[in-house]
């Protein structure tokens, strides 16, 4: 089999800080066409959000054939200091439980790219179509990175049956967690206005706080929910406040604060927006929501157990279905089929000197070739 | 009778923005000590509340007379622009209601130590002690002026019998309103500490801002009193509020906000700030109060039915006897004996094209001339 680990020294090497453009994609590209894939690669988006690079590269099955997806990303996070070696200098070190392989982008997720990469080599092309939906944005804004490859797609009338993603979803062992959901997310901004005065003369002056911490009482002591069978309860925080008057003696004329909901599948950023509207009119102010992604759920079903077969075979490891965590990609490309994640360790994700199990990357190209081998096979999604 | 609308003009024409010194007391001394005053001036403080000058002027009466003093101010807030003619260029112009004199100050409060000068020329040396109280520093800081004057007399065993403040008391005649009383006021900065994390694990974090938000519905629901028979109720405005957290999906370390409470004399500054810092501490967060003045009254009494009869004799008026409104010097004075403020009207105080009255600068000085010689006479304060 294919190393997994050279190939991704190769993508390490390539420096690739969000908005990733050029080289890495080249690297990319020249894994991917020996394999017998058309790389289809295209600059999205202006400044501020873009530009950014995308590539969808496929290698057509039979006719008639199923159509199952990788999907990723070959932008990282500023690696920031402190590094023991280069971030964007692959090395190899020996280590109690085995090789590390140290690089910025190790696990969050050009380790998991070349795993799919090698894995591929071990699928027969007459076994079906494989594709590579891979964006240079996923770690920024995340504007024209993956929503851009899906309206790519759709313009062509291209639609996988089945797609995973190789966000780093394991925890502490490779294996024991996948993801078949995300929660939503949306963030709110609420202003109350009144009307400047002097404290001493506060009949004559329309005091905008007590509004603002009313509303925000009540905001807090929502409950949306219990949470549901996969997705733990919905939550509010609190993260900011703002009035920024530095007279002792004035009673300022606008007070705003901001809220931030994960949510699970009860609800929508737009359901979301409307309740908290609701509160904020009541007490004179109003709501400006930001909805950064809804949630997005594959019930547990055929897809996930061949997900899990899959990791079982190769870790002895039943990964655990979970919702938890941030956002990802999925909320997008759920659009498109039920999407899982899988991958590598997250413990060093966004971290100083990343690593990941050289072992690891070996076990997960042999995971994702059984997934994608049984993906091109199962009926139903 | 002197004109105390020439000598008005003469303390307008000495520059003296906040804090005073020099020659807008060289002014007031060469009208003092003609008349008989020995004067004591004094700087005090340092940078950044000094230094200030100060006055204290007194003509001795017989031995064994009352102590009648006179209280106020020299300096004036900075002008700002768009006055019709220069701020320190006293002009007089005609009106409707007769001729104004224009400049800083002309109110708050040169127009009013003018009347005071004007008004001892009336009072023969006989009838007992007059003083001036001056500070240079009354609209800044106020950390080295009366303070430091009611220190100077301390030492020299100085005490009057009754005090008048010439603040612009005023509202829309001369003579309708005298202050017996102000509230004090303190402000109180609040604040709670958590800890930082992801709204994603919100378990790995301790949000601030729910604290703070119970904290000031507390607060905001509190009810002080309900007044008394001489004070509007206290009053507590939230007047800040501050997290300062930029970034959407971070749950915040710290939060704050500030509070200033006006209130009356069934509290103290102590009072106060150990019952918000109950309620703060009850939340898991702190206060830190500033006291920036106790309240004073003068319960209505003889001294102020002398100066409500002398303000009836000249106008024809009734003065309300109030105690609404910001801080004044007779905060530190009440200390000293009991003080009343009585002056000329407000409107144009601290604005541009600040503008007095000629005809209420010559009421005035009569009015203070029959309020000094009744308050030489009278027995009980
Ligand atoms: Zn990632
Ligand atoms: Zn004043």
């Amino acid at each position: 089999m294919t190393d997994a680990s050279l190939l991704a020294e190769k993508l390490i090497a390539a420096p690739s800080v969000t908005p990733a453009t050029g080289p890495v994609f080249d690297v990319l590209e020249a894994m991917l066409e020996p394999l017998g894939f058309a790389v289809h690669r295209f600059i999205a988006g202006d400044a501020p959000d873009g530009p950014v690079e995308n590539m969808f590269a496929v290698r057509e099955g039979p006719p008639g054939s199923r159509h199952f997806a990788f999907a990723g990303h070959l932008d990282v996070v500023p690696p920031g200091d402190g590094w023991t070696s280069g971030p964007f200098a692959p090395e190899r070190r020996d280590a109690p439980g085995g090789e590390l392989l140290y690089g910025r982008g190790a696990v969050d997720m050009k380790g998991a790219i070349a795993a799919m990469v090698a894995a591929v080599v071990a699928v027969p092309p007459e076994a079906g179509t494989i594709s590579f939906i891979i964006t240079g944005d996923e770690e920024g804004p995340a504007i024209h990175g993956t929503r851009a490859l899906i309206a790519f797609m759709r313009e062509r009338g291209i639609r996988p049956d089945l797609c995973l993603v190789g966000e780093p979803t394991s925890v502490n062992r490779l294996g024991d967690m996948m993801k078949i959901g995300r929660r939503g997310s949306v963030n709110i901004w609420l202003e109350v206005e009144g009307t400047q005065g002097h404290v001493a003369y506060p009949q004559n002056a329309d005091n905008p706080i007590p509004r603002l911490v009313a509303m925000l009482a009540e905001i807090d002591a929502l409950t949306l929910d219990e949470g549901t069978d996969w997705f733990q309860p919905s939550n509010i925080e609190i993260t900011d406040l703002e009035v920024g008057n530095p007279a002792h003696n004035v009673i300022p004329a606008k007070a705003t604060a901001r809220i931030s909901i994960r949510f699970n599948d009860r609800h929508s950023g737009a359901s979301l927006a409307e309740t908290i509207s609701d509160i904020a009119k009541r007490h004179g102010g109003a709501a400006r929501p930001v909805i950064s992604g809804e949630p997005f759920l594959t019930p547990p079903g055929a897809f996930s157990r061949l997900v899990a077969s899959a990791i079982a075979a190769e870790t002895g490891i039943e990964p655990e279905a979970s919702t938890s965590g941030g956002t990802s990609d999925a909320r997008f490309l759920k659009d498109l089929c039920p999407v899982i994640e899988f991958g590598l360790c997250n413990a060093t994700m966004h971290k100083r000197d990343e690593a990941v199990a050289v072992d690891d990357l070996h076990a997960l190209s042999r995971i994702y070739a059984r997934i994608a081998l049984a993906a091109l096979h199962i009926r139903a999604g």
